[in-house]
């Protein structure tokens, strides 16, 4: 199979680049280097079975030649920074609702007609049913990144409906691993490096989120492709279980040995927007027969190891 | 109070202008005459609380300094062509999903906060709850129309949280009654006057569907706007009732005085991603006190009484 994989120097599409590869599959991947990292790619650079085509999902001939000749999509390409949203309101917008509409066409105007689609959990917004399922409550959107999300969703659907498509929607919790380039562990421990005695922590620690380790993703994302027949097919991508903020830090302090002062800024929640709790019903998912196979804490620790031994991803994003 | 009113040319649009002015408010109607019609404005033209801006939502400029002034705006502007959707898939991104997030921001860089919305009840695709409730349980989209409204729904909510604002989102069932421009009473209508001995029924004709009077539909805007009090207020505005094609048609040729032979084209569904049954919960909308005044037949008759007493009507349609 021919597989093209938007933000494929991204974390989760560098490591599925690698997976497809390593199945035998052709793949090119598509990345502007807005945030993906070129020593992402070295390992898939090697094979004869990659191409790497550097655009912007926002230049639609680009986009459009690059498609041509795959059989199927998966764009994970996204502005995946949430809690920001509101100092530009329009990059959401641009970079998730526009640039899906872009793939959406650049597929149709190629006759490719299978996608994946890396959704949020957030699109729950401020869930009342826990874990949620796919079919919660019509939700209220709390996020400029979870209502371009549902936009996204949105389009797919009505691909699927209007041209035939078949559509993969993954509502993912946060994605833990080996290549993680933002996000919580990231900033604590940019935070710990910075002054290990002291840590400031966004909200009252309190809030409860669920993690998914990198490699149980993208199993969840191949037995979902392989196994679900609908023309949309809607899956949480999540864990069984979560844990506080606060319990996270722990972990994090234990492994680097540290004792820091806790300060908690306040609130039920870190950001405008941010929800304090995320936990997803993953009953469809294992309907599939996925199973997950690292815990939340297990995958804090990996990350914290990827980022310990990769000191130049937190240099390259404090210079981005 | 001062309103801004996008799409106030047009069907709706133009009867709430009217009304707010009668309720004394300064209006300013907002319109690129796509498919609006000045004379719908010819009486709110008389009045010196009331200005007309001509001009495209997706002229920022324009449109932001347009929005200056005002207290609350009512986004009506729209593509409300639901059927045709694929055969421009940009049109809908582009004068629904694109303009709402241009209209939000007018108002944010204006300091505007309050908006309501015509969203529809179509974003709940092929509902599986009847009536169906506004937290029925999360759809799948069925067209590239109601995937935008979705989207504008969310960047409303989105607006709601970040910004501050407050939003009145209203999921209209089709709305019927004077200045209706476009529609099934409408194509009705116009094929019976080229041919009256025979009429093609898109689908089976047995497609359930609920319509509210536009008199009705205002009233429940002003209702909901009055006395709903949360930061994101979702409303169905529908009837309590709702008819088959068939009985509509039927109540048409009765009025006309026709027995056209009916041929349908067959099927449960009019088009790709028609809805076979739409039919809304209204018990929120009527928990702040509204009551539906006008029954569907009447409805019916009284648009189809419009559209003989007004022949201009047809006639601007067949020439876009």
């Amino acid at each position: 199979m021919n597989y093209f994989v938007t933000g494929g120097a991204g974390f989760i599409g560098s490591n599925l680049v690698d997976r497809l590869l390593a199945a035998g599959h052709h793949v090119t991947a598509f990345d502007n280097f807005s945030t993906g990292q070129r020593p992402f790619l070295a390992d898939a650079l090697k094979s004869d079975r990659f191409a790497l085509v550097e655009g912007d999902l926002l230049d639609k001939p680009v986009l459009t030649r690059a498609v041509a000749g795959h059989d199927f999509v998966f764009h994970l390409a996204a502005n995946a920074d949430v809690r920001f949203g509101t100092n530009h309101p329009d990059r959401d917008l641009q970079q998730n609702t526009i640039a899906t509409f872009n793939v959406l066409e650049a597929m149709r105007l190629n006759g490719v007609k299978r996608i994946g689609f890396s959704s949020t959990g957030s699109v729950y917004g401020e869930a009342n049913v826990f874990p949620t399922p796919e079919d919660a409550p019509f939700p209220i959107q709390t996020s400029l990144y979870a209502a371009s999300k549902v936009a996204g969703e949105g389009l797919l659907s009505a691909y699927a409906t209007g041209f035939g498509f078949q559509a993969f929607i993954f509502r993912f919790v946060s994605i833990l691993g080996e290549r993680y380039t933002h996000g919580h562990v990231f900033d604590f421990y940019a935070k710990l490096l910075a002054n290990p005695n002291q840590i400031e922590v966004l909200g009252n620690g309190k809030q409860r989120k669920s993690y998914l380790y990198v490699q149980d993703c993208v199993d969840a994302i191949f037995t979902v492709v392989e196994k679900a027949t609908e023309p949309v097919n809607v899956v949480n991508l999540g864990a069984d279980e979560y844990c506080q903020v606060d319990d996270s830090l722990g972990w994090i302090c234990d492994r680097l040995g540290l004792r820091p002062q806790v300060n908690h800024t306040g609130g039920a929640r870190g950001w405008i927007g941010d929800s304090p709790f995320i936990f997803l019903d993953t009953a469809k998912l294992k309907s599939f027969g996925w199973r997950q196979k690292l815990g939340i804490r297990e995958a804090v620790g990996r990350t914290l190891d990827y980022l310990r031994a990769n000191p130049w991803v937190l240099e390259s994003r404090k210079a981005a």
